[in-house]
């Protein structure tokens, strides 16, 4: 099948979903998100997806997935449906169901997971159930990650879910997470990582850095002795 | 309009403000001031300024707005005057009338504005109106940016000055600190970043990267329980 | 002989040993593994062995040693075998025997070796016999660096062995910790580094960034007073 | 005369001294040493100087300034001799009588000068007149710079010296660090960076980059409350 459908992937347009996601991953490569990256993009009803467990600096578009959308969650009596997979021995990215409830709950056009230190370090010395700071550069970041940019004097609330064994089986916790805090822009895994989205590439990739710099400033603020939220 | 304005943005020259601004974002991007870097340049009358909202290492010539200089701001009644806007649905940088503030008050032909991580924590740590230092490599900061470089001996002194929502708002008290600061070659502005000029696109770049490297080592120093400023 | 047998280092195919391993040193010093990276990778019954003592980040193919395979150790009566020496004065990498339990002891095909200050770190920070965390992104380190992954439940331990002054005295003791420790992943040496391999090129170097990923944030939580292993 | 003397620095040889400097310049402003890094080298009784104030990114061969060796130091009754200067209004590097120093006690090929936070912070976190390390990584480190290898069962020693408010009058305490730690491989200097040499360019950039990686261990141990010299 793989070879009839290479078509799905193979653009000379630079902002194919098929050329974007490797180019975006060699970028989150260099700026330290070293490991784990992932995306996925929805585009004129076809999701492309990362591989799992390739070099991501490395990453072609023969190797991207492609499904239809919308499709309903695979259960224990059917699969996952596809319109092109890679002919290498590769498996989608395990993150495909949560990438969906970006999808399906934000009208997300395209979602962006990363293990970044910055996030992990924000699970760890944010013990609760969110990730909270005021008074900083926040006004990039959108409310529920696809409408209007938050105000300076907003605080930014990131929900953070517990993390399990396979990354699938977040999908319920990082749903409900998202209904019970329908503003939020990203959604924190304790642990593990990020998923944030945005309604297209440009601007999920642009939620991803506003929120990993806060992540950061925040944990450097913690180790700093200083509060994140100010009561004004 | 725009369509007859474009050979503004064109130039097969890499000095050519309109390639500069695209290639200087790029470099700081890679340098690590991810988010919301800007920047304005003054060139024989014109003033070339970097969009809103855009993926900062990815900025083209084509993204560009040009102004005149002189201009006075606009006020209720009056719009701001455009020589050139870009075809795409772009704002200028929200920071437009700060950088008018560097060519105003210091005779400045450049203005750069980052959200730099060391410049935030410096305003953290210094709680005050100043950020303070001496005898560090301070010999490459210019007296008010644009005149003769400190002396080791010298104690640089930067203002810092509180946020508002709106940059547009920081004009006044931007303004306020540099003329109760005639010497300082930068604002700070407490939890958002900083503003730095020279008299070039070189030196005010040049400006920029000393007084980074300033704020980190003195966060550095502060973290490590050092003084900042010997008294000698 | 050096004349005669370039064509072992000599290909037009970039997955060639000899041309991946300067790339990949390339990549290493991009990523502030600076210093003291070396690797070796098996291939058709060929070792590739990087030089001592050149700039890494310059490499070039014609540098590279290259060894049959299986070869006994250099005795003081035998001299290590060659199929092809670079013409220059230059000497093979001191790690070579370290290179050769991961071939011998683990049927790997590439073994990498780094100076990462991650690694020195954990060494100093862990003072006993091993590195150990959990609950975290180990789940891409894999079961003695070269069967199953983990799971994110499992713990993971790398062994860590003291340090020679030379190199090469750290043969037995690494075998050693590779013997008990059957599963580890990887060998940290105290205040030196890591050897880490893999089944092929591509999976030694994932194995390296996850693990070094993992040694950055056991020394975050480390210095931010976190247990790093988690009783559930 | 620039115009006549232009072939000293113009060459389609890579490793000609006055590519490499723009070169290596270039290679360490990306490692993050921005600011104020320079470098003098000589070749066959030549000198070849980088200027100094220009963005050392963007340095191009015509910007260097070659003068001959053996020759004394400027006095009030004579001037510095040159080969070549570069047609722009540029300045040689402050630094140049210290590379002098390299040359004359060391028999060295190239002196490198740095201003790395790394090695600022080592001057401040030992207070007295040397850093010392031992048991790391120290086994690339020349002794004199220039020398055999050290081992790693010796004690790192780089004499600290007190900062002037002009580099060139550091040159008398330069030397005289230099005499009184015949087998210091660098002179730091308090408040300000490092000078570091080797036989050749090659040797000089690996001494450099193997000070600094004990640099930035020794301050991360000191951060960590370890001791950085071991008695054994």
């Amino acid at each position: 099948m793989a070879e009839n459908t290479d078509q799905l992937v193979l653009s000379d347009d630079p902002l194919h979903p098929a050329n974007l996601i490797p180019e975006l991953c060699r970028n989150f490569y260099q700026l330290g998100w070293v490991t784990g990256t992932g995306g996925g993009h929805l585009h004129t009803r076809r999701v492309y997806i990362a591989p799992s467990g390739v070099q991501k600096e490395r990453m072609l578009p023969i190797h991207i997935f492609v499904l239809p959308y919308p499709q309903a969650e695979p259960s224990p009596h059917t699969d996952r449906v596809f319109l092109r997979r890679p002919t290498q021995n590769l498996k989608e990215s395990a993150c495909t169901p949560l990438f969906w409830n970006a999808f399906d709950l934000r009208d997300a056009g395209s979602c962006i997971h990363t293990h970044s230190q910055h996030a992990v370090m924000a699970t760890l010395l944010w013990p609760g159930a969110t990730f909270t700071i005021s008074h900083q550069m926040i006004k990039g970041v959108r409310v529920g990650g696809v409408a209007r940019t938050l105000s300076y004097l907003d605080t930014l609330v990131v929900p953070i879910i517990e993390n399990t064994p396979n990354e699938e089986d977040l999908k319920d916790s990082m749903a409900e997470a998202m209904k019970k805090y329908p503003d939020a822009a990203g959604i924190l895994v304790r642990r593990h990582g990020v998923y944030v989205w945005g309604p297209d590439w440009e601007k999920a990739k642009t939620q991803a850095e506003c929120l990993d710099y806060l992540f950061e400033i925040g944990v450097k603020m913690k180790h700093a002795g200083l509060e994140t939220v100010l009561n004004t």
